[in-house]
């Protein structure tokens, strides 16, 4: 697969899973929705209720801005699965500069109409695509 | 959600997603089809051909046995979503141990029939829960 194909593979899902790692080392993962624009990958902290630990990918990112998304795709035929994986560095995008983000999440989530998205931005700038695809029996 | 539901939810899929942290500190994630156990969660490298890089979750436990699992729903209502996390222990088990993990996984997925099983298994001691649903905007 090239990097088109990753890309598109990788956009068609609503839903990726976010990997950082916690200050302690232990790894951290929770699914996440986004948008992908360009280089980078869009993501936000809704405004629904929110404990302390819902923003534990804030204080890892903090402390280890690289990090992993991934979208699979699971069928009961084997030969179908594939997986996608962006590797990159995270940041809280500054409020000034999330209008593109913030734009891209609302266009492509319509749910984010009723959601009012009042939370931090977190923009990955991506620095490797992978992927593998059973029918290839090959990773990328 | 108390202890069982979660473990309900999380072995109502038929995949989830390992992270583990690279030596060099960056966190790594792929999915894996899983069998849960008691207190363990069994993972397997099947026998498609393998590249040095499919490899990349057994040197990462070998140097950070801490690893993080995830199973989630997605739905177009938001209202409906949930995950479930299982943070644990890895370990590569011993071939001479491996009965009840492998039986579990056959017995689970029945494309473990076709597929030899003659990679290394995994087996993740679980240490922690935890979840979050949409419905009770709770964090466990």
């Amino acid at each position: 697969m090239e990097e088109p194909e990753l890309r598109r593979r990788f956009a068609s899902s609503p839903v990726a899973r976010l990997a950082t790692v916690r200050p302690d080392g232990r790894p951290h993962i929770v699914p996440v929705v986004f948008a992908l624009v360009e280089n980078m990958i869009f993501t936000a902290v809704d405004a629904k209720p929110k404990r302390t630990t819902r923003l534990q990918r804030l204080a890892n990112i903090e402390h280890e801005p690289r990090c992993s998304l991934l979208v699979d795709h699971y069928e009961n035929d084997w030969s179908k699965l594939w997986w996608v994986r962006a590797d990159g560095e995270a940041a809280v995008v500054e409020p000034a500069e999330a209008g593109k983000g913030l734009s891209a999440l609302v266009a492509r989530h319509a749910q984010y109409r009723q959601t009012a998205l009042s939370g931090p931005l977190l923009g990955i700038r991506i620095l490797q695509w992978s992927g593998w695809s059973a029918e290839s029996s090959e990773e990328f």
